[in-house]
């Protein structure tokens, strides 16, 4: 019998993807679906980002420098400068999606057996990284009811072993929305700095912040060794197919690695750069209009949930995330049974189920995901869906 | 210290890719430099492929499915079918690249460790994702002098331990320009069958042949479960900016486990999935005209290369590429040489040394690659560079 790999047994199933099949039969069934489980905004791609393609004139679809186009990393330069994070040219390696960074950070900076401390909840596809590269994800826990702040340095430290090689975090996070801190922030550079880590900083919403500012891990003075920007157009303009991210850093043993990787795999994809550089010139109000969008299916959804007998949510300072604890046993039998045997006038929602965004077992088993990435008429009726299944749920 | 892992210090640098700063400094003087070391096509993209692109009508650039539209992947289907490979929709996964279709095979078939066989010399970049597989790369030697004829069942066997899990072919291939035989695609048939083994097999080069037909791994009959082919469109359609492959097999277990992978990196390019979607509509004659252009270039710098003293080029059968042994004892040194210290009529000639699509050190010193994707005119420029060069380097 010719097998597979343990590898390729052991990598996880997305946890985001895995009720698909559930959501497309009730479809069948004529079942209208809200889906607040994946991030993939409804807001349009701005349309001179797009025009930018449109119009594009090159005869020939070529290979683009393996670090991306020089003319992109110029531009991303002002861009960073911008929201105060100073590098140049030479230190952005434009990447296949956020995702491709994050590959190259855990493959240039981890062996096999090394490990990397993730807060948790965490985004899930880290697992998948972490299992291609052989690395080990060590979860260090944070909780609903503290709203997902950061552990205190003592925990980090009962974490910490000879193979600890470096500490990641997603700022704001997916999935908690949770922002974090300038005290935060300082401490993670305490820790790195005391035990001689890598910060994998996964910057993805940097924009969508609605209390307070993000701080950068670029902005943290002292540890320009140490961290290392894993970055992605996706959700800044609303740009998720184009696949296009960034994996920055001032360390040049690592860009001088990552840049190998890069080569191997030849280029990251031409068509969306175009789209990436065409977006720096956004008008500096562009985020304003998404952000007061953002923030009032935000302030929509925490307010619907908190009202529901049982459910708790915290109030989420970024991101486009909120969870929430559910009064019942089980999430993913929960969501599971929301798309196979409930509707209300119609209609159900599609919720993640956190399980698959913790790495203790047993953890997260009666919180879920909502993703706000519908208008707030949608997210209201989505809302109603899940109150009125709450209730069915309890008398089943 | 913070040390990078293993894995980025052992990952190797582009062969193909190394001298370009030598490349950059001779253009700052003034020199015309022919590329003649990467794969590059100059044809133009098929303007209807761009046109799919840039008459597109979407507002949100989406994620895809990630394993690529369904309207692509079905259309795809009558594409195989075209070229005698049968296979349905839900048996290809579109791939960023043919780049990550390789990968995606190593990381769900092998386990760090485990070993495939490759005949050398091979595209260099295979071992760039070996080295981030874990997986070890076992060499099987074809020569020059034999034309980089497929090397006998014996020696496969030689090379074979509990270990190997697969055999790795590019067919036509990259960097020789062979085209295996049927007799050798029998033989590759009855070692897997006898040893049970995986057959990945590279077919980005599948319509460019010139001497009879390329014989697909999926034309093997009695093997399905065993073949993985990895395709691309990057040469087909001069396409190679827009990173869009394909991972395609029979085999259930393996396409499952690559869809977890798949799903981690959440989609492929979108834009170019549209440009891949738009070129299965070219007219059957669109390769005719590349072929014939292909040919021409083909003839011309074989003819070139074998008159000139002490250089022998077998004729390649498909692909873009020619080996060729010069009289010369380190390529490394004399192609560095063209680029610093030679000119000819202001002009001088990039090849690709072939030490680094070697496994075995100390092979192919004295051979290089040359990539004809230069038109007639520029080709024949070349070769007149290169063969002033060889007697300029003889009597140095």
């Amino acid at each position: 019998m010719l097998s597979i790999s343990h590898r390729g047994q052991a990598m996880p199933a997305s946890p985001i993807r895995k009720l698909v099949p559930y959501a497309e039969a009730a479809k069948k069934r004529g079942i209208k679906v809200y889906h607040l489980n994946i991030g993939q905004p409804d807001i349009e791609t701005p349309k001179m980002v797009l025009d930018a393609v449109r119009n594009s004139k090159f005869k020939v679809l070529e290979y683009s420098h393996s670090a991306g186009n020089e003319s992109y990393r110029r531009k991303l330069v002002g861009y960073y400068e911008s929201v105060g994070i100073h590098v140049n040219y030479t230190e952005i390696i434009v990447t296949t999606g956020g995702s491709e960074a994050i590959q190259f950070g855990l493959m240039a900076c981890l062996d096999a057996g090394d490990e990397v401390i993730i807060p948790e909840p965490f985004y899930a596809n880290y697992n998948g990284f972490a299992v291609a590269a052989g690395v080990k994800v060590v979860p260090i826990t944070s909780t609903i009811r503290n709203g997902f702040a950061l552990p205190a340095m003592e925990e980090f430290e009962k974490k910490i072993t000879p193979r600890t090689k470096a500490i990641m975090i997603c700022n704001p996070n997916n999935p908690t929305g949770y922002l974090y801190s300038n005290e935060e922030m300082q401490q993670l550079k305490d820790i790195i700095l005391k035990h001689n880590l890598f910060l994998f900083s996964d910057e993805a919403y940097r924009e969508f912040c609605y209390e307070g500012k993000q701080i950068s891990a670029m902005h943290l003075e002292g540890v320009d060794e140490h961290v290392i920007i894993m970055d992605t157009i996706s959700k800044r303009y609303s740009a998720c197919g184009g696949r296009i991210g960034a994996f920055i850093t001032k360390n040049k043993t690592v860009l001088d690695a990552v840049m190998k990787f890069a080569q191997a795999r030849l280029s990251p994809p031409s068509f969306a750069q175009i789209a990436g550089e065409a977006a720096i010139d956004l008008p500096a109000n562009y985020f304003d209009t998404a952000k007061a969008e953002y923030t009032l299916r935000r302030d929509l959804i925490v307010k619907r949930l908190n009202a529901m007998e049982g459910v708790f949510c915290p109030n989420p300072g970024g991101a486009f995330y909120a969870m929430a604890e559910l009064p019942i046993d089980d999430a993913d039998i929960f969501c599971q049974w929301l798309l196979e045997s409930f509707s209300f006038e119609g209609q159900t929602v599609m919720l993640a189920p956190a399980t698959g965004f913790y790495g203790t077992p047993g953890l997260g088993k009666k919180e879920v995901r909502l993703a706000y990435v519908l208008n707030l008429n949608d997210i209201n009726k989505a809302m109603d869906c899940l109150e009125k299944a709450l209730i069915a749920y309890k008398n089943k």
